[in-house]
């Protein structure tokens, strides 16, 4: 996890093209905080630096009052040897490859890691980015979407080129978790197997002086974490049923 | 690329526990059509179904004029066999362990094989959910970020972890791209040997009846994409200055 790994050498910086609302500003402020970023830049700026801004930035309110207003693009990535320009259709323009933000960040490490700047860019909410601002790219970068809706909010797309950038810097942290894969009982049936195991114990007092819902609370979880397969909780349903029938019935009738 | 396979099978739902902001449950729903995503269900519901949110919801409208409206979180999952819950904190809550949003959606992708229901829960804006609802959970997870800001924004959780759901059913669609990883010119000097090649041409009347900021922006981009060396690109501009001398003294003169 990033907590644990230094800091990553020269981060991407965030260019923002002609944005037109504050709120989608500070909320890309507060997403470049959350992935480590930290140098923000618009172009042309349209957008009201405002109260919607600052109430959207959370924690990255510093981030924003620190961000470079820039009067084109071209100064904005002059010092850049990678220019990564954000498109919302995967067009194919020139020559030029349209990378995933996947391989856009393992891009950017590489860069990072050779000693160059680079910077992602993002147009506004409305038209993106014209055909003049991609003169100033050098890669294109298309985030794959449902076909029926694939435009993104603006601050979402940031926060997501900025999650595969930090995700790649410290994928190498990260160990793999246990999964499973074969059918599973549904939520209701452990939790009928469980008020079933709390019946039982009713008939049996056990819960006087007891917190009867953290019991039960506390069986669920048992049950759940304990990843029963179908036939495993329909065992166990059996067991708990011949408990009743031997509590009612059983060794006091004889 | 998504456009291109088959719908996945089974889908996660999106929970959403007591949201506060009808901007972020409509921006919620922006970002599930964005990554294909199609069953919200939001419970105890405090926010406003309001203008906000159907102006944040974009193309994601009709899911959000879609969205089940439940009394509890056991509701809203009773029929999942996976029930992951997001915290902003990476707990280790009784014996589970907390995935990160990469091994949630291997999860998920697995139980949507199986055949199994699965859910994504999330807490309200500003306390996220309690222990009472990680009682319904059958997993944590929780999406590293920097230490100093780990507070994300709702629904950009909720792209993230659709995204990452989105990316690994795909995953198999995509090709590698070609990357470099070598010390690169930066931007500024690519256009400063583009403006050399340009003073030459101008000095030749190269672009008599052409348009001369096209012809150069075509120059800058043959530049820019060839991904020339330092060494390179200090070799075009010796060829250039070279010349351009011989256009200024070199023939004519003799």
């Amino acid at each position: 996890m990033s907590t644990n790994s230094p800091a990553p050498a020269r981060p991407p910086r965030i260019v923002l093209v002609r944005p037109l609302y504050g709120g989608n500003v500070g909320s890309s402020a507060r997403a470049m905080c959350n992935m480590g970023l930290s140098d923000l830049r618009v172009v042309d700026r349209q957008y009201r630096d405002d109260f919607e801004a600052h109430k959207m930035a959370m924690g990255g309110q510093e981030l924003l009052k620190a961000a470079t207003f820039c009067d084109s693009l071209q100064d904005a990535v002059a010092d850049c040897a990678t220019v990564i320009a954000c498109t919302a259709r995967p067009r194919r323009w020139k020559a030029w490859k349209c990378l995933d933000p996947r391989e856009a960040a393992v891009l950017l490490a590489e860069q990072g890691q050779a000693g160059n700047d680079s910077a992602i860019v993002f147009g506004s909410e409305d038209k993106g980015l014209d055909n003049k601002d991609l003169e100033w790219a050098t890669h294109l970068c298309h985030i794959p979407t449902d076909r029926n809706v694939s435009s993104l909010n603006l601050s979402q797309a940031v926060l997501l080129l900025g999650w595969e950038w930090a995700r790649g810097q410290n994928q190498l942290h990260r160990r793999p978790a246990r999964t499973r894969n074969r059918a599973s009982p549904a939520m209701e049936q452990v939790n009928g197997a469980a008020d079933q195991v709390g019946s039982l114990l009713d008939r049996i007092d056990f819960f006087a002086g007891r917190n009867r819902d953290q019991a039960l609370a506390t069986i669920r979880q048992t049950l759940l974490r304990s990843e029963l397969t179908d036939t495993e909780l329909h065992f166990l349903r059996g067991v708990v049923r011949k408990l009743h029938w031997h509590v009612d019935h059983g060794e006091r009738v004889e």
